[in-house]
C-alpha cells in the first residue's frame, strides 16, 4: 500500500485510468490484477476496504508488477474511490433488474481510451469474487461492462476480467494511434519477396527436373503443375526460399547426370 | 487427468479446438487456464509432460472448470498433443531471429473460428511460465501469436495468455454469428488441409531426400531445415499438395537408387 523505497520503471500509458477493485476477499487475486494491468500498461490501482490487505502473497502474484501493488490507494468506500472521474464504468452480470447502458469490452476499451486521452478521469470498477457489486454500487456507473462468456460457466476470476478490460483498453490505443494498421499484424521479413520473374524461371525449373525424375509427363499433366503453381503462389516465396528450391533442383539434376 | 464420475455439464462451443500447455511448472497455472477456457466454451484441454499434475492446485485454481481438468489428456511430447491438427498456433514474444507468419490476438480468433467451423481440428500452444515455447517447437507451428502489452512488462501470466486468446476466440463466433457485423470470413478451401503428423513426415522424406541429392548435410545444417519448414508451414499445406510433393521426393529417391 505505501510507496517504498523501490523504484520500479512504471510506464504509465493512461495516467487518467484507475482500476478500482471492491472488496477483494483474496490478495493474489490483487496482484495477479496488478500484474495484468501493468501487462497492459495501466498503473494505477485503487483498493477500496480489501479484506486481507497488505499480505506477501499480492507481492508475489503480481510478479514483476509489485510496484502497482505498492503504490496502490487503499480507500474506505467507492464513492473516495472514484472522485474527481468524469467517467465510471462498472463490471456486471448480464441480467440486473434495471437495464443500465451497456458496453461490451471493445467498446469500453474505446470509451476508455477516448476519454482520457481528452484528458477525462476515468474508473473502471470490479467487484466482490463471489457476488460483484451490488445494484447501489452499479448505479453509481455511467455504464457497465460485461463480458461475454459461454452459458455453462460464466464468472470469470477477478484478474482474468481486469486483463481482458485492459487488453481492450491497450488494443484501442494501438488502433487510435495506428489507424491503417488495424488487424494487419504484418512483420517485416527478413528476406526480400522474390519477382514474379524470379518465380517463373524456378516453374520452369521445377517442371524440368519433374520430367527428369520421371514423376511428370507433359503429355498428361494431370493438373500437376497447376497444383504446384496454385501451392507456391500461395507461400510468396522470398528470394532465399527460391535459391534454396532451385538449388535443391540442380543437385538432383546433378545427381542424375541432367545437370546442363 | 482421468475422467472421474462427477458429470458437470459442459459446453463445448469449439470442440475442434484444443488448449496445449507446455511442460507447465505451476499447477495453479493449469486450474487457472482451464476456468479461463471454460468461460469461454473452450473444453480441450491437453498438457505436455506438466512438471506437478494431477496436483489439488489445479483443481482448486480451476473452480468450476473442474472438468476440463480432469478431462485433460496428458501427452509426453508436442508432436503427440498436435497430432491430426490442420492449425497449429503457438504463442510467441515478438523478437525471433527468422521472423514467421504472426497474428495479433483478434486475426489469432478469427482464423480459429473459422478453420474449427469448417471442420478443421487446430491447436492453440502455449509455452512453459518462464521461457516460453522453443524455437523447434515455434517452428512446429503455422503461425505465432503475440499479445500486445505495454514495453515496461511484457510477459503476460500463462493464464492469463490463455483468457486473452480464448476470449478472442469467442469474441470471433460472436460476430460471425452475428449477421450484422461486417467482418471478414476466410474462404472454404476444396482439399482438407493436411495434418501436423502428415506434415512432419514430409518433413523427414524431404530431409532425407535432400541428404541423398547431397544438398543438405545435417553435420552443417545452415539453417537450412527452419527455412523450409517455415515456408512449408506458412503454405498450410492440403493433403493432395502433401501427396505430390511426396510423390516428387519418392521419383527422385526412385532415380538416384535411394529408394526403400
Amino acid at each position: 500500500m505505501t510507496t517504498d523505497s523501490k523504484t520500479q520503471q512504471i510506464e504509465n500509458l493512461f495516467p487518467q485510468v484507475r482500476v478500482v477493485l471492491v472488496e477483494t476477499s483474496h490478495p493474489g487475486n490483487i496482484g495477479a490484477a496488478a500484474r495484468a494491468m501493468k501487462n497492459m500498461g495501466v498503473c494505477r490501482l485503487v483498493l477500496v476496504a480489501p479484506q486481507t490487505f497488505p499480505h506477501v502473497k499480492a507481492i508475489w502474484r503480481s510478479a514483476s508488477a509489485s510496484d502497482v501493488v505498492e503504490n496502490a490507494l487503499v480507500v474506505p468506500s467507492l464513492d473516495e474511490a472514484i472522485a474527481g472521474c468524469q467517467l465510471v464504468i462498472g463490471t456486471s452480470a448480464r441480467d440486473r433488474r434495471i437495464p443500465w447502458p451497456m458496453l461490451d469490452p471493445k467498446s469500453c476499451g474505446e470509451k476508455v481510451e477516448a476519454e482520457s486521452r481528452q484528458g477525462g478521469e476515468v474508473a473502471l470498477v470490479f467487484g466482490r469474487e463471489d457476488h460483484g457489486l451490488t445494484n447501489e454500487e452499479l448505479q453509481k456507473c455511467h455504464f457497465h461492462v460485461n463480458i461475454p462468456t459461454g452459458k455453462s460457466y460464466s464468472s470469470l476470476n477477478l484478474a482474468m476480467a481486469v486483463q481482458v478490460l485492459c487488453y481492450e483498453l491497450l488494443q484501442a490505443q494501438i488502433r487510435q494511434e495506428n489507424p491503417d494498421n488495424v488487424n494487419k499484424v504484418e512483420q517485416p521479413w527478413d528476406v526480400a519477396y522474390a519477382s514474379s520473374d524470379t518465380v517463373e524461371n524456378f516453374f520452369v525449373h521445377l517442371e524440368e527436373t519433374l520430367i527428369d525424375v520421371g514423376f511428370h509427363d507433359p503429355e498428361t499433366p494431370r493438373q500437376l503443375m497447376t497444383r504446384l503453381r496454385r501451392m507456391f503462389n500461395r507461400i510468396r516465396a522470398d528470394q532465399m526460399e527460391i535459391n534454396i528450391l532451385r538449388g535443391f533442383m540442380t543437385a538432383i539434376q546433378h545427381k542424375i547426370g541432367k545437370h546442363k
